[in-house]
């Protein structure tokens, strides 16, 4: 027999009862029934009961341990007894009489337990992670994001592409977020960047004339911890294409992230692929107030403004007189509501630092609320009209800039929906933001600047530089949004010198300016470059969707804090003065 | 028709003569016939012959346009003449006759050519390296690292292993080779160092029990450059199992390795999974005078002091006498060859540092030289008769301490062998060295130490350690070597504080010193930890291998310069005293 194992934890059923096993595991749970030890053995694979009684040798020796120790267990197969059989568990049928136990590893006393859903502090969580790991729901949060890049990695590589590794001591980017920087012994003085996304290098695999690239890139930013976005490094699957328009790349990706949900799923809606809806940008900003709209919520935004001018209500009219906007976000099947749901309303907006959110109620038809009596109820019934509101639908009004109107009018979207229950459960709902503005009026500056991307192909090219109103020109660059989640951005990327030196120029910046910031690029592109373009959806991020987890920490394995440490590990740490010296640096004092 | 391809530059074949076609690619070479211009266009899935005459409009522009260029060709598919026909090229039959063509982008004069089989200088090469990685022999090299990779995943998987991504911002660790460190923002003095293996991360994911773990793992040292090294990044696929043995550990990866060198081998022998030959490190170093041995050479090295007790040549009885050995290589077939060849390999011993290679000649079981003179015909009938040689095979001799002796053995053992070709073609014959001495005596610190990883289980584990003479005990400790490469070691752990402890001791280090230096691993093992063990075998040392390149640069797609540097990324480089500021570092200047 195996030194540890006949089978594993998960294996015994009905049919083995009889059979002399041997199991090894981790001691997840001992009761003790007078005489009567059950043990929960626990493996990667399952559990298994184990039983010892006064008859057994195993009795004392499993008596004495901690819990978490691993043991080898060597004993035989029988059924339950009418009555105690575990339905919850798939070995629940059998149990394992142990005849001998060899002590493994036997455990100190822990400093948290893995038996149990007791939620710990983080610090400790991350300081025994192999503890924590231990934890089921942890660990199915692990293996599902394992299988998850498995089934990422095989739906690219069906659809064509080719994974390579590219560098992770690169160079420091110009742009962007804070690199990692790391000095080079080598070369004293100088240092290498974590890479903050292989952008450079997957756009030279496009000139170098590979056709389709991926990989599971590991990405660092030097930036602080959110919810969403773990400290340190993080996971994308960077993709790129040669001879691409959009429709190209969209007709690529769908299915992979489509076929990825649908696997992982469960019985929750995916949108299918090919049904991605394309939204774009200017549209988006106006019915979901958000370039990240959750296509769950059923709420749209509208733009109201036009029924306010020369209206009762003063306030609408002078704001829209001033290039201002007003957006209806309606609360729907609100009659049977109290006034204190529209005032907490219009409270949290203050909060959130608006100036305010206005509303007017409905009830079988009637208005209430100062601005439908303002305003009159003709005008009203015209503005519900136009929204398709029933008779029992109120209405929220979010008014001023159009930045600010849209923002508030998108939140309180999101917030309404919320309060009356109206997102769609069960559901993952993927749509793309297309047509971004390549330009916009930077008005701090005074001057018009990239609004997103440089490097984008402006729709229209070197023609659409050369002859539109700049603040006209959109560019092909979109982003992929499910259930309000940006998975990330992406484009058809300007491959042509010429007019990369002309979108620059509009931008404000010299044919100099482009060579010495982006020298890399502008001379590979010089030798010959095709057109392409692609994406990077977050890994990490499609986890979290799939675990329905909030927190990205419980989707990374080994996690740093919020703090950017790894608690386990001890880093960041000191180091010796020999390795400073050899990287001819040295540590300055705060002071 | 789609705005740059209705096919690739690899699908046209004679049943597709007379369709309208688009092609997007790359003017591979040009060939004006007077009035008549033959194109070949590349892309990433092939070549196809354009041909343009003066009815063409796209004529002058093609003419115009440097090799390199991107261009997209509208036309028509036509069978080529008889006697035309490339049978060389998938799409030989068929040329196409080009209508119309659009630039994509024009190329500059290139710094060096992609078409043809030039050398070119390294810095060139990877300054230039998009225009390097479009060379056939390059373009398929990465390839084919790609297609072994994806092969390696698919196996492990199908073997139950679980990929998973450990942090590659971490801790320094105590041991081994120099650590690339990243300062901290957030706490400054305090780094991060970049894992030069995930091996303590690997070895918690068994303490949190996960069963078989892999990951092609990115791994990074601080380490000048070789051959087979290259400065900076390596990938390993390393992996790990719990509740196993050195034999299952080798029955799991035996398949894998054996599987993809197999399926990219082509027409090679590659050795079957389960008959890796298993080969002892002590008998390993006395019949190939190396831990590496290479088994596609059939030469076996002898030990032959024995025969010199009270010799004739009184040379070897001395450094037998003396404690030293006398290692025979045979030099099968030598009789034709001159006295030169032997004085040669003499020759070439000096020069490696030895004090030199003696040797017997034969011819027709006529024995010719000094030392077959003094030892006499019927101890070299003796001597040769025991190492089965015939009437034409000479011997070399190497003579002195153990380790020399052995290690010029194995040296000449290569050398006869290369001289003579007697090295298996088209072969990748495998082997693992097992047990591996646990300790060994240091003749400098005169103690006992550790011969090479103290974190190994020794084989009888603690009844071992204390009962056995250390300088006896062999571990549990294997490397898997394929023709003459060291593709990894690995071991099966030692999971047991009180083991390890034991083992420091008796290497003269004290518990206390444990605790200090190895304080995580430790204090996992506390908390119940299984038995595992795992190896890591080199992904790019594979991959050089099944493109038969001697160097590793040429199979990794983005390689550093010997000197560490980034040419076409220009890294490493200065960055700006803010960067140093946020980092509370400061460059010491050269003094």
């Amino acid at each position: 027999m195996h030194a540890y194992r006949s089978h594993n934890c998960g294996d015994l059923r009905s049919s083995h009862v009889g059979e002399t096993v041997r199991l090894s595991g981790w001691v997840h749970r001992k009761r003790d029934h007078g005489g009567v030890l059950f043990v929960d053995l626990r493996d990667h694979y399952g559990i298994t009961q184990i039983v010892a009684d006064t008859d057994s040798p195993a009795l004392p020796i499993l008596d004495r341990l901690r819990v978490e120790s691993v043991v080898t267990i060597d004993g035989n197969v029988k059924a339950r007894a009418e009555g105690t059989t575990n339905a919850n568990l798939p070995t629940g049928d059998i149990e394992v009489f142990a005849r001998e136990v060899t002590v493994q590893s036997a455990a100190a006393e822990l400093p948290m337990p893995v038996a149990g859903d007791q939620e710990y502090p983080e610090d400790i969580r991350l300081k025994y992670r192999y503890l924590d790991l231990r934890r089921d729901r942890v660990h199915q949060n692990m293996l599902l994001r394992s299988q998850v890049i498995a089934s990422i990695r095989r739906r690219m590589i069906e659809q064509g592409f080719t994974e390579f590794q590219t560098p992770i001591l690169t160079a420091s980017s110009p742009e962007g977020a804070r690199d990692y920087l790391v000095p080079s012994r080598v070369h004293p003085g100088k240092f290498y960047a974590l890479p903050q996304a292989p952008q450079m290098f997957k756009q030279l695999l496009m000139v170098a004339g590979f056709d389709r690239y991926f990989q599971i890139a590991p990405c660092f930013r030097d930036e602080d911890a959110r919810a969403d976005r773990s400290p340190g490094e993080f996971y994308q699957l960077d993709f790129e294409m040669s001879f691409v328009t959009q429709d190209d790349v969209f007709n690529a990706i769908e299915p992979v992230l489509s076929g990825v949900f649908q696997e992982f799923a469960g019985d929750r809606y995916v949108t299918p692929a090919g049904e991605f809806v394309r939204i774009p940008y200017k549209e988006a900003l106006l019915k979901y107030g958000s370039d990240k709209p959750d296509l769950r919520n059923p709420l749209l935004v509208s733009d109201v403004g036009q029924h306010f001018a020369g209206s009762g209500f003063g306030l609408f009219a002078k704001i829209t007189d001033g290039g201002g906007v007003v957006r209806a976000v309606p609360a729907p099947n609100t009659a049977g509501l109290s006034r204190k749901f529209f005032d907490d309303m219009n409270e949290w907006a203050r909060g959130e630092g608006f100036a305010g959110l206005g509303y007017a109620t409905r009830k079988g038809g009637e208005w209430g609320g100062p601005i439908a009596k303002n305003h009159g109820t003709e005008g009203m019934d015209k503005l519900a009209a136009e929204m398709e509101l029933g008779p029992d639908d109120g209405i929220f009004f979010a008014a001023g800039k159009e930045a600010e109107a849209a923002k508030l009018a998108g939140l309180a979207r999101t917030r309404v929906a919320e309060q009356l229950d109206l997102i769609e459960k069960n559901a993952y709902r993927f749509c793309w933001i297309v047509d971004f503005p390549m330009f916009e009026y930077d008005e701090q500056a005074k001057k018009i600047d990239f609004s997103h991307n440089p490097f984008s192909m402006p729709q229209g090219e070197l023609e659409a530089l050369e002859t539109k109103d700049p603040l006209d020109i959109l560019a092909w660059q979109y982003d992929i949004v499910c259930n309000g989640v940006e998975l990330s951005s992406g484009a058809i990327r300007n491959h042509r010198p010429d007019i990369m030196y002309k979108a620059f120029e509009i931008a404000g910046y010299s044919r100099e300016d482009v060579d010495t910031n982006f020298p890399g690029m502008i001379g590979a592109f010089k030798y010959g470059a095709p057109p392409h373009g692609g994406s990077a959806p977050g890994i990490d991020r499609i986890v979290m969707l799939l675990a329905d987890e909030p927190n990205i920490r419980e989707v990374i394995v080994f996690p740093m804090t919020q703090k950017a440490e790894d608690l386990m590990m001890n880093a960041p740490a000191p180091v010796t003065p020999k390795q400073l010296k050899e990287l001819s640096i040295r540590v300055v004092a705060d002071s």
